[in-house]
């Protein structure tokens, strides 16, 4: 069962500036910064409401944001939801038909991850997450 | 200021099955089905947390949402952040800079909305929404 909107994913070229922006629009500046070397980005958070905006730069030339932002560019990313039970609900979920990209796995703000196939959910790139 | 995430817009082909794929997503079904003709949209509204999930199918070949999966095909489209007052949200970002691409106007679900120009913001498109 899914909780609530744990956070938007935002891929942006240069966090700084992105930053400042969102800083802007938000009315608070970031709790945090991380940097997620598995996934070759470094992040920053905002806090609004029950919700996280993540925003993700890059670290590599090949990494998933690079890519992402090569192809798309910058942008909405991905959502995620926050479940009590990350096992649980792939299980579920896979009995539906639905994919997993990736994940289960480690990633920011201690939180175990996984990732829906976006080809199974209108494009969308869903990411299930739960406390570590 | 940004009280929360209002909702999160998804553009899709086809409303009736991404209904059933959100629906296998986030375990409840959709509570409204509207159609909002100034935007040449159908949405769909789901309940998560304090967030909704809006999934938005068009009805003219040439709308906002049309011309969206045109360009970019079906996924994730904008960040509807909610606020109390919406004109004085408005002026506070005018004066920081930030312009708008369109409103305020009336929009779905009984909400008074705008959108900021995605330029400024690191090419999401950022929606703002207050009560009517």
């Amino acid at each position: 069962m899914m909780k609530r909107i744990e956070h938007i994913g935002i891929a942006v070229r240069d966090l700084d500036s992105a930053e400042r922006i969102f800083e802007d629009i938000l009315g608070v500046p970031p709790f945090k910064r991380e940097e997620v070397p598995s996934e070759s980005v470094k992040v920053s958070f905002f806090q609004t409401g029950e919700s996280k905006v993540e925003l993700l730069e890059s670290t590599s030339v090949s990494g998933p944001i690079a890519e992402h932002i090569e192809k798309r560019g910058e942008g909405l990313h991905h959502i995620a939801f926050f479940v009590d039970d990350l096992m649980e609900e792939i299980e579920r979920l896979k009995l539906l038909g639905y994919r997993l990209i990736s994940g289960p796995k480690e990633g920011a703000d201690q939180k175990m991850i996984a990732f829906l196939h976006p080809a199974d959910s209108s494009k969308v790139l869903v990411e299930l997450c739960a406390e570590r």
